[in-house]
């Protein structure tokens, strides 16, 4: 046995989001079916998180244990032979018994593409949420100001989510214009259900002067989902890099948490 | 009656090119069919060209005659409600009667995306060329210099092609690497069918070393479509920009030329 963690690439346009679902088809199940074939056993992979029907990744990592005689590196080629061109394993590397795709995640990396325009583009119409408002672009980076350091983000998540501990720290998120796309680059040790997409909802509200460029500092105080935009559309959030702690000990260490959930 | 011209980006994935074909769908017919429909009667629009199956265009022009009392900015609306999403009207003007989007156009800018590395990209697939080998940009880059100015590019030209001029000017031919991409744009005052590809293809072969560095002067002096590579995959093609002469009388001072085809 051999756990091999992979890198994984994926336009999420044609799938329900990465978890397994009992109907419609999913990342995991389409990787797992694909492992589960070679194996000749049913194999399960672990993801550092969902994501949602049609939000991309371009740096998902799950994880997974191999009982065939297949070297680490080559499980890349392998599995991409078997996977629709939709889904790419970039990379696969053998990682110690104990690694985690989700629980050692130490941070996560997003992106959230707007595409300001008075007309969408047809291109790129799957990779980016179209804003035909103009936005103020000095607004909209002062309000992701309010969003750095450790804050509780209870308003900062999907209703449906029942989730425990909602603090979250936030290390960077930045705002870069180019032509017609405004992209929002966040990073942090973890993000709640739909919380970059509400994130951003609420940075264009911002910018278009719906919203006060304080309410993300108004809404961590207030824990009242109401202060915030609305949740912007899955396909314009990239999920772009995953890092690691190298065990557990480390993670008890650095976090000074027991669990993150 | 008002000639309105037409900025059309579209994403080409789904359509067998710009060309109305008595079978397959394509984006002229779309276009022409969305007109027809709302002025009641049969309108044939005219490109500035074609592009092949797969290839996509930012700035593809067109042009038709509207006969109704929609003002000519408005059409840009109207026809995008009747469009579907990977057909996007950028603007609408309303043009001299003697305007006409293939006889008139003055220089065509082409954007070539390739992307260099072991593992294909999954989200931007449909809109690059995979090419997994190693590629020497100097070489690249110095190869493009033998393109530049007023040449026989009989050899730059699909077999099927039988047109007579193949005198075509290039202006500007660039090679820019931006992470895994490599991307070529390319504007001259017109291009023969597959040029722009047979280019690419060349290039690629070039940079890894599959052909010399002054292979295209070879292959104009030589006439001879052997001493160029593969022509390159359509999905790699964008259309970027067109521009036109004022007039007729602009076009034959210009260019000293009856006709240009």
């Amino acid at each position: 046995m051999e756990r091999i963690a992979l890198k994984v690439e994926y336009d999420g346009t044609n799938y329900c989001g990465w978890q397994r679902q009992p109907k419609d088809i999913t990342v995991q199940e389409v990787i797992e079916d694909a492992i589960s074939k070679i194996q000749k056993q049913e194999t399960i992979i672990y993801g550092s998180g969902r994501t949602d029907a049609g939000v991309h990744a371009y740096g998902q990592v799950a994880h997974f244990d191999s009982v065939v005689s297949i070297p680490a590196d080559r499980w890349k080629m392998v599995l991409n032979d078997n996977l629709p061109e939709d889904i790419r394993i970039v990379s696969s590397v053998k990682v110690d018994d104990e690694f985690h795709a989700r629980y050692l995640a130490k941070d996560k990396t997003y992106k959230y593409v707007i595409y300001n325009s008075r007309v969408n583009t047809a291109i790129n119409r799957n990779y980016s949420w179209f804003v035909p408002y103009k936005l103020d672009i000095d607004k909209m980076k002062h309000a992701l100001t309010y969003l750095i350091g450790e804050h509780d983000f209870f308003a900062f998540m999907s209703t449906k989510s029942s989730i425990e501990n909602t603090v979250r720290e936030i290390y960077e998120a930045r705002l870069v214009k180019e032509n017609q796309y405004f992209t929002l680059y966040i990073r942090g040790n973890g993000f709640l259900h739909n919380m970059v997409r509400i994130i951003a909802g609420t940075l264009v509200d911002i910018g278009r002067g719906k919203l006060p460029v304080d309410a993300f500092k108004t809404a961590i105080e207030s824990r009242n989902r109401d202060d915030l935009g609305d949740t912007a559309k899955a396909q314009g959030l990239f999920l772009m890099e995953v890092t690691y702690f190298e065990n557990l000990e480390e993670k008890l260490v650095k976090t000074g948490r027991k669990v993150l959930t």
